[in-house]
């Protein structure tokens, strides 16, 4: 199992700032103790036999092997022509369902306070299908695709992982008084999978009276789940909530056990390489995977040594409010993890 | 032309405090002077000939005349089968672009201060085609559909209304990084628009973005445009920024002059008849409507009156902090609407 002896996690430092953050990550979790090997790999796609794109073959297998990942940002598209990287990850993998806990970080003033929610976005369909077609000049049209099995799969998960992170409360976000068949779809799998968690509150919402009450009070909200396009909206939203992409974690789950954690941020390649950039939003998704691996206790150490690094103020990064490299901040980081024990 | 003589205006009073808020306004407007005469109507959808639902011949009739609406919402839809009042009223009329100002309401508190921006959906197609199939078992699709037409018009609106109020920029929203025949076709239009707008500013921005963005700083907006769907998200999230669609209006602009203007709000049955209702969104509405009817000083005027009410605090409905009765609080704007001349 997960919890017992060294674990292989396939490492994607990513571009930008991505190597100053993994290898920040890669510190904290040394002072850590977690019982983590790295294996480095490089992810950014290639053209394959017949001329489709592909992460290259070490990547995929060392992630076939590992079952799980930690990706910094990706530069992506590189170029024109080329895929977008998080979309190839998410298809190579089948990681159906986005995660992503948005909880206030105490000390890191936003508008709001006592944010704790969690949104789970369908990963693999919807609006995100690729398949559009000109009708005729100058009338275009994308289609959606929801499916049965994929809504399911969702549904399943989002009320699972409320289960067993003691949530309490299942929201369905659509709007299936316009897209009566596919939101409806989406829906219907959703209130078939509700019937089997009877301990776990169930409630459907259209997504404009989601996003209308999220900025009203953000606290009346738990686990979410929807489909593709609109998981891309509110988890985005939300994570703007607690302070932006800078400090909010992110796990996509796949098939078969395999796991992606990642930052869903930028490469900043302004200031790439000059020890400035914030590692936290990595370091929380690295928490995520160890929580997600049954390594709780190394994940509570991490966290807390973080969000008390943040709670304190003294040693923090230019874009949490502070004037240290990402070096002191990562040290600090490390002292706290080591006090702890 | 508008600002000359006195003008007809179709009033819709709508359903639960429909009636009660309509009542106020017009009483408000009268205080004002504004020289407008009301011809009330019902447009709850009959079953027409072939059994196609459409809004009365009477309200159809006196809409087509005096091209202006006012509307209070609408219990709807009324029974299963029964179509959706708002839809049916944008496509009798053709109202193709959905307006929204939000802006911060001095006085009124909420985790933001000095949103100024103004929401335009697209308000015909896109992801409302209403065009769903099922493809096999457990598959569906919806088709979202856009076309250069549309989102030509939506477009030019959005620039010509930035131009006539005094607005210095417009960013187009869209995911044409995932949806690149349909979104992109809109967002080439905004392109080409903007050309012809050398006077204001043209951004674009990603959906996902924008959502991030506008709940940590919306007051680096000004006027958005978007599809449809985007449209409907956007312009609840904004509104509750500014305190929800209780004191948010909202005007739809349609082809030939047309124009209806209505609270977005429900119909609060729970409160109907009690002479507890907000007639804030409906008053600022008919304010809108009063500046597309060239009535600036009418609006000008109503509207300094609703705004020194709620920031003076003393006579306030109770959604809005206050124990005042509905007729007290507009009974407190007359006031001051006869005070100001
Ligand atoms: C980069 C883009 C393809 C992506 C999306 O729209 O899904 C991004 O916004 C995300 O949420 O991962
Ligand atoms: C009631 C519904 C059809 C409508 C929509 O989704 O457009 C509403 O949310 C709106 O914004 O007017």
């Amino acid at each position: 199992s997960f919890s017992r002896g060294v674990k292989t996690v396939t490492m994607i430092p990513g571009d930008g700032i991505g190597p100053e953050i993994s290898a920040a990550v890669m510190k904290i979790f040394e002072a850590a103790k977690a019982p983590i090997t790295w294996e480095e790999r490089n992810v950014t796609a290639i053209k394959g036999p017949g001329g489709r794109w592909m992460i290259p073959p070490d990547a995929k297998e060392s992630m076939d092997r590992s079952k799980i990942g930690l990706k910094g940002p990706l530069k992506t598209p590189i170029a024109a022509g080329h895929p977008s990287m998080n979309l190839l990850l998410r298809k190579t993998f089948d990681l159906y369902a986005n995660v992503r806990p948005c909880v206030s970080i105490e000390g890191y003033k936003t508008p709001y306070t006592d944010v704790n929610l969690v949104t789970i976005r369908e990963n693999t369909e919807g609006e995100y299908s690729g398949i559009e077609h000109m009708i005729v000049d100058g009338v275009v049209q994308s289609i959606k695709l929801i499916t049965e099995n994929a809504s399911r799969r969702i549904a399943e998960y989002a009320f699972e992982y409320a289960r067993n992170n003691k949530r309490t409360s299942v929201t369905a976000v659509h709007k299936a008084n316009i897209m009566r068949m596919s939101d409806g779809l989406f829906l219907r799998k959703c209130r078939e999978v509700a019937e089997n968690y009877k301990d776990i509150k169930f409630t459907e919402m259209y997504l404009d009276t989601v996003c209308l009450n999220m900025v009203q009070d953000p606290t009346q909200f738990d686990v979410l789940v929807m489909p593709n396009l609109y998981g891309d909206i509110l988890s985005d939203l939300c994570a703007g909530l607690i302070g932006g992409l800078g400090v909010t974690p992110s796990g996509n789950i796949g098939a078969n056990g395999v796991a992606i954690f990642e930052s869903v941020h930028g490469t900043a390649p302004d200031i790439a390489g000059m020890d400035l950039a914030n590692p936290t939003a990595l370091l929380l998704s690295a928490v995520m995977m160890l929580r997600h691996m049954g390594l709780h206790d190394h994940a509570d150490k991490i966290q807390t040594a973080c969000f008390d690094t943040i709670r304190d103020k003294k040693v923090l990064t230019k874009d949490l409010g502070g004037s240290a490299k990402c070096s002191e901040f990562t040290a600090e980081i490390c002292r706290r993890v080591q006090d702890l024990g």
